[in-house]
């Protein structure tokens, strides 16, 4: 059956595998701070333009957030991000788990607005009674976002500035990253993305790695101790080199942005198929997710041919839905789904 | 200076002060093991008519409700509330700190609708993603709300059955219970309230208690080691006696309620005043609550001469303010407000 | 029946409860902001002498260790203590359940070695591996210990000069100050004690007051957002009045010091009355807390006339029993005792 | 330079490696639902003889030892463990960090004494005052121990009794599982290890696999919503099908038990050398890990030529040092070792 339920359906990609087999024998050292680590911290810092950049590998998206609200919260602080944000519904309360509050601000197809947050933070330090309410300590953004979308390059200028303003580091989770780099909507350069965030993370995962994300500190400043925050987080890896080998294979040669290519042209593909039978899309995305509006029944129908995931109710008889391309799908895989899918009637 | 501006300011009843200088001499065991809390706890289970309650003495409301969702709850498990709760908004991040997410729903007047709440419920569980999510373990309401208004029995015979079908507790904060249960607007008893919560607490500090909240399981049903999680917060007072004096002393020959309804009987007289003055009100507060809209001139020339809450901005030239009564305000004070006030205009 | 169980049996002394009733109807601002508890400060200051000190009122011992850990440790932070502390034993895990290790010495009559203390902090930095341990971050004496014992001028002094070397906090908690510095073997006057301490609480709950203790920074430097943290901590009274109210009466005209030293006076007359019938005692304390080696059949015994607390097994035959003398304890009562109590035989 | 560092300073064994190539492109469900990770807990429920098991994959000690306390401990309980346990000393307070206490006996080479824990659980249980002290809710050991020690078949038996008695899981970290059970001092099989623990895991990190460790529940009885908790703590992998290929790999044709036989092995050949070199032993360890004592001169030669790990100081002149083979060490690095290392004088 042809799927496009998510990301992270296939394995990785082979130079991944690869690039692990390479040197499987040799002996490295412990916890991150082996050689070929260091082989990859050197790649990202060219990437992203940042030569005093540091760089420490972790598991997943969920940890990344955790162990980044951890270590730059303090104990009377929240994370300040869209209602819609990774971290606020779909971490089963990672955060609030470790002590932090997620104050949450309206979202407009995923983003939040960079007005709003402006008046809220006014409001917040004009408040009397601040003292009784959670502090915004950091401004969580993902980019892409949950729904697909990018914040623009004015937009992240703007959330800079105002991060700026109130001492508030801003935190961008990339899961997705190289999708939204290799989106036709994109207006960024990934140096220019990095001067913008205080800290934010190169997503593996979801971009053709087996497991792992690259936190990137773009100007330096690793908090103290996070190698200690990590191990009592349960995120330290013993053989940590194995974090570092596929961000090395993936930066080498610009695998990355070769994969996050081949997901967002297969999207833009997917999307005109969709659009040529007359689907209704539930929103515009540049990026590779792609989210559905359909009658009910035609849900049903098309879940016997094609795997997508379902997202939520729309109305009495419709749902959203979502389809999700990826650096491991093919062209075939498109053209099959033009075949099978009928018209939206 | 006229004071609206809580209804904590003064320290307590006399009769309180009475009943602590009572037996001040008389040793009793510690850590709320004593006899004197053994009195009250016989008074309250009078009154609300719940012979198997089991009562625990708290210092405080924001600690009171810490330690409810922290026995309560589970570490996947957080806790429902309107956006507007005190548990949401007010307590510097409590529940969070203790690992647990409220879980927000929208405010109608600080009140949460039953309805809405259904549906949200009704979603969750049929969400296949819910795993990811934290799980609604315990609802939230306040009674009287942080605005000032009640639930109705209707409504509250409605949020129990709610509760009882997804098998989630109902926790009532009652921190200002006696002026929810002397306003003209109240349509149940106490006993009526306790058999329509799992927990809930009468609150002593604003309601004429120098400090202290009785939390009361009214069918028993006490969580296991509750005790050593009190102690483990930093909530368990060597002399435990203290409260349950003070608690002795409010429900002794019905203080507690005369004491609501002073607040409330004057609430209402201040009400008449603003409105024969031709202010304009945020909302229609049936308690010791009292929510203005304030044209920001006047509000400033208001300030000149009585003190009261500045509560939100409403728009670009006027404020929401709160006034407040309580156990200790009098009707001199009402008419030394009714004299200074100047016509709405 | 007599009783030594405690020194928190009896509520307050009568100045305590005067000093609550004397402007019970006067508004105060809430939360700690009040008039009263500024004039306790000025008093605290002054005995203290320590000009700069700034003070916080909380409720409770445990609350006030939680809160001083959770506010002055980082996330990668223990509390280093002897393993007898408070801290360490008898607190339901309340600094482990805000997130932090107890880090434990051996203890010697309850007290820490300074030498040891040393040897641990050297060697603790110097180890490899010290990135996954946790960090000692703060130091914890009580004084008097929980076995009645004193730390000398010297050895507070090498403490202190040991936490300065490592950038460590010295937190003293004096839940029986009073009685510390009441005792014949006290050789330090209260503006030494404080010099010596990043932060100490004078004990108000063990001391004669209703609850309460004063946690001072000496030197000021309270932590950033303190108050938010008391809040989330369920620590903030809406009337801090209260807690000021109790500490203005038991430093005026030097009550606290008075009601210490009926404590010690009464404690070194009990011994007296012990070492006279020829009783073993488990180690030699000069506070208010005596410790006794009974044979079981002679403990049994003494339960039938006089109230004492058991404290642990000895051996096959004997136990460890505690005798508390307090502020309340009269020299009738020491009579009593004496005229009762049997020959150790 | 020859390398005794530890056991997980190569990648893993290549059958790992071929196994995660095999179905690479092979779409799996996520999160740890799909077909290969069932099939590796087809294997590991043969290899315990275990019908009922049910499993989870993990990516290491820290976050399984952490995992398993936060999902089986209630707030008011902690982990009961020796002194040098993994959990107690080298997590950076990860346990403490969830808001549990690690309750701590002394330790006999690495282990603690069934007689001892049976004494302090008594104790415990008699204790007036058990509730303003941590619960005792679950036993830890680990099989090796830190020390390279094993619990005798007796020892687990007692141990295992012991917490059926007080209704205490036990749970068994098995980071080095294969290397216990190849030990010529192993008395029992792994299903009769399986039978007397509660919850234990098979470790993968050191044993061969790239990452990884298998959680099992022998007779079931999985915690109720653990996967929310991995999720939430950080730990769930969306590409968990990574973890179960491992661990089939692992445990087809008993690659496991060869790998853990190797490490074994490889050791006491490494004893012999040391043995007929005349050097001295700190204790006599039948395992992977090999501990020493070294005149600090003759440490720093060694140096020169072999990697080790410094342990801990023995005394003024002298140091404990750790040789560890694992499934990597070869027969020709024994001899080299044999070659280069000069008799102890």
């Amino acid at each position: 059956m042809l799927s496009f339920v998510n990301d992270y359906s296939e394995l990785c990609h082979p130079r991944v595998l690869a690039r692990l087999a390479e040197d499987n024998f040799e002996p490295q050292s412990g916890y991150g701070t082996d050689a070929i680590c260091a082989e990859a911290t050197a790649r990202i810092r060219a990437a992203c333009g940042a030569p005093e950049a540091e760089v420490v590998y972790l598991s997943g998206g969920t940890q990344t957030n955790r162990i980044v609200c951890a270590a730059l919260l303090r104990p009377w602080e929240g994370v300040l991000a869209a209602e819609t944000g990774h971290v606020a519904v779909h971490e089963g309360g990672a955060i609030e788990s470790s002590g932090h509050k997620v104050l949450t601000l309206p979202a407009h197809d995923g983003k939040l607005d960079p007005a709003e947050a402006a008046a809220y933070l006014e409001a917040f330090h004009a408040d009397a009674n601040r003292d009784h309410t959670v502090w915004p300590g950091l401004l969580y953004l993902s980019w892409p976002t949950e729904l697909g979308t990018l914040y623009t390059k004015a937009e992240l200028t703007a959330l800079h500035a105002l991060c700026q303003r109130y001492r508030m580091p801003l935190y961008l989770d990339g899961a997705r990253l190289a999708s939204g780099l290799a989106s036709p909507a994109c207006d960024l350069t990934l140096p220019e993305l990095a001067a913008l965030c205080d800290v934010f993370y190169l997503g593996g995962t979801k971009c053709g790695a087996m497991l792992g994300e690259a936190l990137v500190f773009p100007r330096g400043g690793l908090p103290a101790h996070l190698v200690t925050m990590v191990k009592q987080q349960g995120g330290l890896l013993a053989k940590g080199r194995l974090l570092g080998a596929q961000f090395d294979a993936l930066l080498r040669d610009g695998l990355y942005f070769e994969l996050g290519r081949n997901a967002v042209d297969r999207a833009m593909e997917l999307k005109q198929v969709f659009r040529e039978k007359g689907y209704r899309f539930y929103l515009d995305s540049p990026t590779n997710q792609q989210f559905l509006i359909l009658e009910d029944r035609l849900m049903e129908e098309l879940a016997k041919f094609v795997a997508f995931s379902y997202w939520e109710r729309y109305d009495e008889t419709h749902s959203v839905v979502r389809f999700c391309t990826s650096w491991a799908t093919t062209r075939e895989q498109i053209e099959a789904l033009r075949a099978a899918l009928p018209e939206a009637g």
